[in-house]
């Protein structure tokens, strides 16, 4: 059988897959992910997997990276969330340790490529899908492709819609991830509450919304604010058919659609909103099948 | 002799001319330009034109209007500038009047498409090509090709960079466009310099400015940074290798090129800042030549 192996390289976790060609994953596998700093440590790990994976005859490698990569050479400029790997030709490196073709891609960009192919925006295009966790990731997807980018861009968590602001991780200030962050849900609340209670996560803070409580409400109140603020313009920018909402934030989907519809409708040039759909994600692990899907792509069309 | 008529249809004004297929305009052509809210008028207008031009062989009409457009069925939305033409099926209408082809699109995609093809954008991709004026419009332009949009969207002027700011004509508040709009800037230094004179434009302050008067300078500061704020979203977003600024207001370009690029250095995400440049717009008449090659790219296609 013929299957590609895909990656979902977190912050935190590392989360991989055979994935056969109609994007079902055959296999989870657990990857080490202690010292994931360490270049080398990743770099014998994946080698150990693809040993142990002789029985599907793997036929490349995709990565979705948490950071900044030159998609054509598979070279890294640095990962926000990773120390150590500024600036590394990590392509070159495993498709000479592996040799077999490897493929990398921004994380987030994989998680919209899965989700706009076998998801919530399947069939619908333009599509703009977004995580929403610690940061805002995301992609366009035009017509099942990833709108056309050498280096991983559409840093869409980095588009200001503010001229000052919180300062960002990326060092401007106003940037729409610093808005709906998870940090800056868990801030906010806690400033509301005037609490030093710290064992609250934002699954607590939308339990407590959907039991009407006052600091919760607001809580999501400007998130939904926030959101459909910037969501308005990429709506003006790209007249997509639907947006799409994963991540851990978007647990709280049913209660802050109607809230982020509203400012969408008031904010956005009305042409623009004809047919538009807003949904929440729908695959478990999108990661991983959007990163099987940019080999099948890439082999492809060699 | 195969050739187009491209049409460059402003708020205030419509531009046509006879292109050739190598982007060169052929003929210039005076428009009659009373009535434009007057239906009409301009179907009656073109086809005198195209009756005139019987030498030429026109292939095809190229309309680039002032608003929002269904590029596939040359449905007019509508115009902000020019009323009296809301849901109006213009494409349909003149292709029946006319007999020949009818393409519509909207007016600062196709200054996009021309400056990307035959001006200060030529074979940088991506491409974001703005003009500065009343308002800003513009589109991004990749592999010479107008980011994908079945309404002709690419709305870049009612992207916001404020969550509050003032009220934009598109309804909204805090667009871009109510920053770096000639009107703002024309308001901004009658503020400052607390006059009630009337008699100045956009140049004018761009000449106070030239001789270091402080109204002037702030005036051009403050449009910098606004402007340098809203680009580093797309910088960060479309990972361009060029912006191309046209427009009247871009007449300051020389003035505001290095504030607008440091604002810039310092809110982008450093990958995609490599290799940027950011230039003035080339060409004589972009609005008709780009309404001219939507035609010969849709002919081509068919």
């Amino acid at each position: 059988m013929k299957a590609v192996l895909g990656i979902d390289w977190g912050g935190t976790y590392i989360k991989a897959g055979v994935v056969n060609y109609r994007g079902k994953i055959e296999k989870k596998l657990t990857f080490t992910s202690k010292n994931l700093r360490q270049k080398e440590v990743f770099i014998q790990e994946l080698k150990r997997l693809i040993k142990e994976l002789k029985e599907f005859s793997i036929s490349g490698v995709g990565i979705g990276a948490p950071g900044i990569v030159d998609t054509k050479k598979g070279f890294i400029y640095y990962l926000p969330n990773v120390r150590g790997w500024e600036n590394y030709p990590l392509g070159r490196v495993l498709r000479k340790e592996l040799k077999i073709p490897v493929f990398i891609d921004n994380d987030a960009n994989m998680f919209a490529l899965a989700e706009s192919r076998f998801g919530a925006a399947k069939g619908l295009s333009p599509a703009i899908c977004l995580t929403l966790g610690t940061g805002l990731g995301g992609a366009v997807v035009i017509d099942g492709e990833l709108l056309n980018t050498e280096i991983s861009a559409q840093e869409l968590g980095h588009v200001p819609i503010a001229l000052a602001g919180q300062k960002c991780a990326c060092g401007s200030r106003g940037c729409i991830e610093t808005y709906t962050g998870n940090k800056r849900l868990l801030r906010r609340y806690k400033q509301l509450k005037s609490t030093k209670h710290k064992n609250f996560d934002v699954e607590y803070i939308f339990q407590r919304a959907l039991k009407g409580e006052r600091a919760a409400l607001i809580v999501w109140g400007e998130f939904s604010f926030h959101l459909g603020k910037f969501l308005s313009g990429m709506i003006n920018l790209f007249n997509p058919k639907a947006i799409i909402l994963g991540g851990g934030v978007s647990g709280a989907f049913k209660l802050f659609k109607p809230l982020v519809l509203k400012t969408i409708k008031e904010n956005s040039m009305w042409p623009n909103l004809k047919g538009l759909k807003l949904l929440k994600a729908k695959l478990n692990n999108p990661g991983i099948i959007g990163s099987a899907l940019l080999v099948k792509d890439k082999l492809a069309s060699v």
